[in-house]
């Protein structure tokens, strides 16, 4: 392969999943670090690490571009792998890959920019009659228009404060009825609490799942789908369990999301991986969001169930492949086969009891678990590490296989079960909790599911209790 | 399940393996555990756990039938799990089980005692027309008997010393003439070496493949196969690397020993689960060798690349399910697929330059590897563990899967490279020779691998370096 060395822009488990791609196909690896992570363990797997920015800055240099460029120049390597987070999705990052002639692992700048953009992006999808999430198309002046407007986006709606933020001041409004009583004191409240009397409206999807698509696409025009991920286990909008396939769908509607997902990407002339993200409802009814172009975290379940490694296939799609070579091995759409079910949890130090609040301090034990379907991906958590506040709070990736939902959510219980970490604290009970709920474990989850479920924040603190599996 | 309690009669590694799929699937778990191994891992990971045996026997309790009932009556267990080694395969110990109503989780007692000799499983093959090695059948009180029965054997033929061993007073004879000359000297020797002049005949298989097929059974009359493993890296017999399914087979070989194997499993009503193991020489032909009447310890591959689990396969086979109900999930022979290539290996504490002799000491570091396609086996290793010389050498497998054979070998070479094992020694450089050699990734292995391969021996001992994933 023409790459010969690649530098990973950035840090934890996600640089160390790179390297590891690297080192199986013989590709050297740099790795760069801030002064706060002078200790982590990306710094150590790679063939060589350097230190980026001064030394009381933990995150920014890994947002330094020109940074970043002149150690890949320095050093030679041919291509830079960003990860996700920091600059993955920044298109001024891959011109400048582009124009010192280093090969961005990702998809070109014109993709970057048409897709970054969300209303860009949701313009492509309208353009291609992909169903987006409706809101107003006039600015909403008097009851009259909204009542208009609100007709053309179909009931049930929500009403929303323009500066408004963090679910405030939104009304769901199922009827003309009850936005004509609504308007008004909305937008009155609007003012006292925003200081901004401007609201909009958009499409209330009520109960929907968050179903993404994994698309992979070389250079060459080839492009298929590796079938979809079920993330609506989030809270506040950050997913926390994922799983793959999703469960419980009509075919019609999985077939509906491959071919939104193709056709989207098809229209931008996409190239490498990236994921279509989708809202379905009860009814079926499907909602394009946004496409993320970047491996995401939760792209582990798709490599077990499908088998396919998805950072060596970004690295020999950027090495000029295609999608039919040895190397890649996806010669059709019918060579992708699911096997299996497959679900990943994040093992962080937030706090279920308070608000999620990430915890810190040093890790005092730490004793993982593994076994028969049972796959871990860890950054830098040992005895002895020491969780800091500069840093994104996940501590460990858990991704079980089983060839039932039920089996996989088996397995990862167990696993959490042999786990030991103690010095800081962790979702891990949280995450035992939505395991052993039936909702969840029949495949039935939806976005709200967590919001709905207070049981599930009902849990005792671990005790420092013996390593014994089951307690 | 009718089996709510399950005491495992072993230790380790499979111990533990146990315990997991028990767990997984809400059935309580007992350890048993001598003096010697008091801090062993499997011990903390049971859900309650028994000493056995006095203080000073380390391993003699593990094969004490009546200590052991003793403990599972005692502790009202339904089952008891043998594992394998130790009392796995002994027909006296399920016969105390069942005379106890204790369920032995493995082939009923009729199968052990048809199976558990070499020969009358060797009869069985051949009333059911399967291949075996022949040997002479007339004792060779002269020359010319010797004739005749190498005759009937055919050529080439091993002639061979009765009280030799370890390879000792072996000759490989091709033809007629060479037999003339080589029987009385041949005779003359032994009586010289062993005092003993007593010689046999037995085919002589060259260059062959160890192949070894999967059976299940439940108690019903339902059978199949989970296809087969190559398990011929081997030294002195013993297994080093196994993968599955097998590599450059003919599709006729293989579906031989498929229904050779079912062949003589139903033959004996064959219940639960078992391997029938076999020689398969250049030329496609096939020797029966023996059945395993338990799970073996590279059953780990089978299970990633089929999905099935087989420990717990065993624990609902014993708990009366049939193959297709809901639990085992396998209703037909067609439902067992194969997913790719799975690959394990077995590091040990035995240093291969110095005759594989095993080391003991204390781990002073141990960092394991993890990522996609990666599985792990460990029994008692970690940081600060005591490797004693009363155990077995054993201290983890690592399994990896991917979807070519050389896949799998990349996995487990990075993972190889990312482990960090001080203290005492291990077979890990070797390992790393085996899987980066030609052969073995083209899957051309024979049972003569490593003694026709002496460059495997030839490697640094590993510096206590830093943590790079590659040196």
């Amino acid at each position: 392969m023409k790459i010969k060395k690649i530098l990973v822009a950035n840090r934890g488990e996600i640089a160390i999943r790179i390297f590891r791609a690297c080192t199986e196909i013989n590709v050297k690896t740099v790795g760069v670090y801030t002064f706060e992570d002078r200790y982590s363990l990306h710094r150590y797997k790679a063939d060589e690490s350097y230190q980026i920015g001064e030394n009381n800055e933990p995150l920014k240099p890994y947002l330094n571009i020109d940074e970043i460029i002149r150690v890949a120049l320095e050093i030679g390597a041919d291509a830079i792998h960003p990860g996700y987070g920091f600059l993955s999705e920044n298109s001024n990052f891959a011109q400048k890959c582009e124009d010192n002639g280093i090969i961005f692992i990702g998809p070109k700048v014109s993709v970057l920019k048409s897709l970054g953009d969300k209303i860009t992006a949701k313009e492509v999808a309208v353009a291609n009659n992909i169903p987006i999430i409706k809101s107003n198309e006039k600015p909403l002046n008097n009851v009259e228009t909204a009542l208009i407007e609100a007709e053309k986006i179909g009931y049930p709606i929500m009403l929303k404060a323009a500066s408004g933020g963090g679910g405030r001041g939104i009304r769901v409004i199922r009827k003309s009825e009850e936005l004509k009583g609504a308007f008004n004191e909305s937008k009155r409240e609007a003012l006292n609490a925003f200081g901004d009397d401007t609201v909009f409206l958009e499409k209330f999807v009520e109960n929907p799942k968050h179903i993404e698509i994994q698309i992979v696409a070389d250079n060459h025009g080839n492009i298929v789908h590796l079938f979809e991920r079920d993330c609506s286990v989030q809270r506040r909008y950050q997913k926390v369990i994922e799983f793959a396939p999703s469960y419980g769908l009509k075919q019609e509607t999985k077939d509906a999301l491959y071919t939104y997902a193709i056709a989207i990407c098809k229209a931008v002339n996409y190239n490498n991986i990236g994921t279509v993200e989708f809202l379905v409802d009860d009814d079926g009814s499907i909602y394009f969001i946004e496409v993320n172009p970047r491996v995401q975290v939760e792209h582990t379940v798709t490599e077990v169930v499908t088998n396919i490694d998805l950072i060596k296939t970004q690295l020999f799609i950027a090495g000029g492949y295609q999608l039919g070579d040895q190397q890649i091995k996806i010669p059709n759409q019918e060579s992708v086969k699911i096997n299996g079910y497959a679900l990943q949890c994040r093992i962080t130090t937030e706090d279920p009891q308070n608000d999620f609040k990430p915890d810190y301090g040093e890790i005092t034990t730490y004793r993982s678990a593994s076994g028969f379907g049972i796959r871990l991906d860890a950054g830098s958590v040992y005895q002895g590490a020491i969780i800091s506040p500069f840093f994104d709070s996940m501590l460990v990736k858990v991704t079980a296989n089983s060839r039932t939902l039920d089996g996989a959510c088996r397995k990862v219980r167990r696993a959490l079960a042999e786990f030991r970490i103690r010095g800081v604290k962790t979702n891990m009970p949280f995450l035992y909790n939505i395991l052993q709920h039936e909702t969840f474990r029949k495949g039935e989850v939806t976005v709200n599911f967590i919001k709905q479920n207070p049981d599930l924040f009902i849990f005792k603190a671990p005790r420092n209790r013996a390593t014994k599996l089951v307690t």
